[in-house]
């Protein structure tokens, strides 16, 4: 399949969510239509009800493998993975041709332009070596100062306003207990919140920036199909021809 | 289920391959009988001929969970997963009681008591950064000097005489053009070849140890057992309750 | 001044070259012209030929910094200074609300997602410490593996073929002999070369992606202006009132 | 000489404290006989009392050397140093050819591999800049989250029940204050500790394994023997020939 | 011009203030006068009033490469650039054959003689920023533990005994609180407080060097000069030929 | 005993060197007196010939510690050890109040002043574990490209023309195929020879400073007494009273 990676028109980016929500999946959609109204987004049949966990990740991974695939097939430019902890994302990267971005990457990227010093918001206590592991994969430990967890599971955050309150405590606390200079959301379900979250944060006398992940790692599959870019092929070369379960999935 | 940590009698320890090679597992039984005749070894019904890839590592991750739940069922007081990588091992740990160790982990771990700069013999340059994404995961970046490959897949490394010559070739090479110390098999499929490998540099005048992975995990297994430990629950902390696939496994 | 950054139309971009020369100036608005029809470019009156050297940067420094806060009375929503070794980033930063985005740090995180292990290809092996220095202070030392010059200064860059086959050959060292996985060119006044090298590289069998950093960095601006992202105030503190040059500049 | 390696029986082990205490001497043999009736334990004759700082390890280095070659003379197959600190281990490991293990780095090679952040209870708060000396010769930094003493000296922790309050004191506050997932008993001194200090935690909800150093490293000299390796001669060359007061030691 | 490196009368010294404060040149001239009576204190006539953000730096840079030339012109055996964030460093020793010492740096090597992690001491939180980054640029992160801020601007600090206490309060703080175990002080206006701060925390049972980083960086411009060294012309080239605004200053 | 710290003559420096040879105690005195007629320079009575592996750093320990302590006794200012390695530095600056200076850290922080990138000059491809366990502990591994044997064992360095050559050789292939911008002589054995190494190295081409050791460690005591600076006691306490063996040596 040949890919035009220069064409002018706008970049067609597929959003897969590694959980089986519909929930989260409703959720999604309303909060991105408006700002990406030609992004296609779906979710999992088959794995975890969200992902919070390592054995969350091994989970999702064989049928986020399948829907990789067959989003490349149906003609999309590029992926982004909608979970902040990359799951399976080396892997993702290695079966296709076109550019397949994790949300907690672009995020932590976005993030490093605006500040030195990146505090993340995860969800869980639970889920904070997921995305210590996921920091250290990338290298970034020497500028992530904090993992602050907000108490709510990713299921939790569609609801309510206290959702909203929590995830502000904790960004006080990341920035005054922590020395968090930059924020970042630690999971897509936090949709929706950053521009509230940065108003409430400057009203108290913080200018700091709070950068949504799944939202930047759709403007950054834009930005990779727009520059003609994609995975390296040493990095993530495509797989040898073998057996694999994956063929049947 | 209650473990008794501390007995005295010889641990028990379920040895998974996470592949579906009938001709890897029967090579792995051979090679490790002697050694330790009560060690139950087992490999996939479903997942990759082989573990080569990030994709490999998806591939076997579902089952390889099935097969570590029934490990613990069944009263093994712990478990080695037979794979350089450490194909889920995070997860592994989440979903059991007893200790699950990963072969590349323990024999990294084992090579650093015996050297400063440690020597990786991976199979296959395609594989190389799925060992480097590995090695950055454990924090051992600084030790690790080199990561050279053989050129041999890892179903071709139990056929013929070829294969201990070009690995042999690939550790002078990890020592004189690399500066490698110290050196450790990237593959558990290559069990069997240390000592002649460490004698044959002996007698090119270097007194290099080559450090096996299984063994080394197998032994590992049986130390941490004796101790009475196992994982942390706050680094692998046991999954939330939630809809997963892998319970249908 | 009110930035509206949540606007749904194309945000206005400022690319400020922090050089004199008119040649450079209008190699880059013949190459952005097409892509970028909509960003205005511009150069010094005072301050060095090129920046090539630690000196370079002191001497654009007082001009760049009053070209940057004359573009946000003018209205731009962010600014990119066309030099990939980020000259006095952090101090424009500081003096305007509007983001300002450095070449080379955009088109490092740019590569960061695509690969593994970087490959800078400099000007001049004279620039390389200014090279490395940026890299530093971002915290990414542990992702580029290499900086190779290509011996040819800045203002030999927009002429002639010889040019990109010796960019070209240093692409294929950085591949072969340094262990790049994906590359970076290092200065802008490479731009219009990456679709091409790319393509050379894979017709040697290459699958390699070559990051332009000018490009990356004005879609990187666009990006932030459209996420309604600066950068954080605790990291860039708008600077103390105080008698400076710059006033008078 | 001649040690076959390869041997079936059970390796000999031989444990050298260096310290010239009686007391701890007995305390060691007392804990370790009943895990370990075939292990020999020694002490020194002339050196510190007890090994609390650096001085200390300098006073117990040449003794420690000539015991460590008489016990390869006697045929022992490998060598445990009792404390913490590594006392002079790269030094022993160049003199002889059995293996020569430090009871610090065994445990946390051990610990690394049951949890993430690795907390170590010291002794003294004199003692941590000794600690701190060894984790960074391990390279071990970016696993060690704190090192909290106990405020209890090496020849204090014999004595009395005050002692594992204390130490379950600074567990809780290693766990809860300073991050710790993982934790290592930070002085030989505190065998017999670590399991009722597991339970303890355990019944307050932490699941923390708690690592004993002298255990650990008892049976990771096996595991060497078994494993039939010995340190490398590149990062430990035999000392070339010359007149050294070790010899009319 | 021959710069005789190894002649035994005393090194002629020029020290560079990088602002504008006839204050601060004054209380320097008297600080300085006694220990120092030979070297040469100057400061700026077109820059800032004082140095405390990434755009002071940029301010003060075009003239201070002008007075450090002119100070090798003038015979002078090495340069001392008297501001702890080191402004322009690099650039100026591209630009000059005779050594240019910053405070900070010289300051940053004596304390790691000293101690093993080190506190500095920064005037304002808004000034950290610049204090890390130039920690970060000369590798030292693992070493500082803590920069922690006294609450005095620059132009504050030579006036009254409240600064000591503000100060010696902040040192006591580095120490229980960040753990510190050497102190610098990161404001060359603070010279002259070294001694009584020494002195206090003594009196308090702290045996903690405090280093002043102005007479650090004279006494090691000294040692430069008296040991034959300079710059290395690899890491800090001399510039390339090319129009430049410096040539005009 | 009071030390005055602030005294304005000459500071007495007592240098040590820990080995017992007469050879090169001469040679040291011939090439220091001129430069520093007022330094004492002594060496052990007991102990190694030569230090170049890590027993011989044990076999210097003991009497190294008493010789420190007798110079305090006999009024020095400060102790300067005269081997590259600083064995046993640290249990040095425990056992004294007056400042306790290494060569090999003297060297490499001057070093670091003056380049980027590194490059030791070590003795004996044996000595180098020696030398990288000592750049390790002191944080500089990030700075340090290259640890380069010259082939010659410490006694051999005083003999001969070849001996300048071998270095310049092993200088030039530091330079040239290992990226040093900066040298240091890695042995004090070496005293005499940076000069003409500099200048030969200038006549190929090459400004690239050579920083000699022990006078770089003298001149860096010399430094500590006139700041009125020693060693900080949290990171250096005082031993706890115990018996020892140091006290009869």
């Amino acid at each position: 399949m040949k890919i035009d990676f220069m064409k002018k028109s706008e970049p067609r980016i597929s959003v897969i969510i590694p959980n089986t929500s519909k929930d989260f999946l409703a959720h999604h959609r309303k909060e991105l239509s408006g700002e990406f109204p030609d992004v296609e987004v779906t979710c999992l049949d088959k794995g975890p009800d969200s992902v919070e966990s390592f054995i969350d990740e091994v989970d999702a991974g064989l049928q986020l493998a399948k829907l990789v695939k067959d989003a490349e097939k149906k003609g999309f430019d590029a992926v982004v993975v909608s979970c902040f902890t990359n799951p399976a994302l080396n892997a993702l990267r290695e079966i296709v041709s076109i550019p397949v971005i994790g949300a907690g990457e672009a995020a932590l990227y976005v993030a490093a332009s605006l500040g030195d010093r990146i505090g993340i918001l995860s969800v869980l206590k639970e889920t904070n070596p997921v995305v210590r592991h996921m920091v250290r994969g990338l290298g970034l430990e020497g500028r992530v100062i904090t993992i602050r967890d907000v108490g709510i599971p990713v299921l939790g955050l569609s609801h309510g306003e206290r959702v909203e309150e929590q995830i502000f405590e904790a960004c006080l606390k990341a920035i005054n207990e922590d020395g968090a200079e930059v924020l970042v959301l630690g999971c897509t379900g936090m949709v929706g919140l950053s521009d509230r979250l940065q108003e409430k944060l400057k009203a108290k006398g913080y200018e700091v920036p709070v950068v949504d992940p799944i939202r930047s790692a759709i403007y950054w599959a834009k930005m990779l199909v727009r520059l003609g870019l994609r995975q390296s092929r040493i990095s993530y070369p495509h797989p040898l021809a073998k057996k694999r379960r994956l063929d049947s999935e």
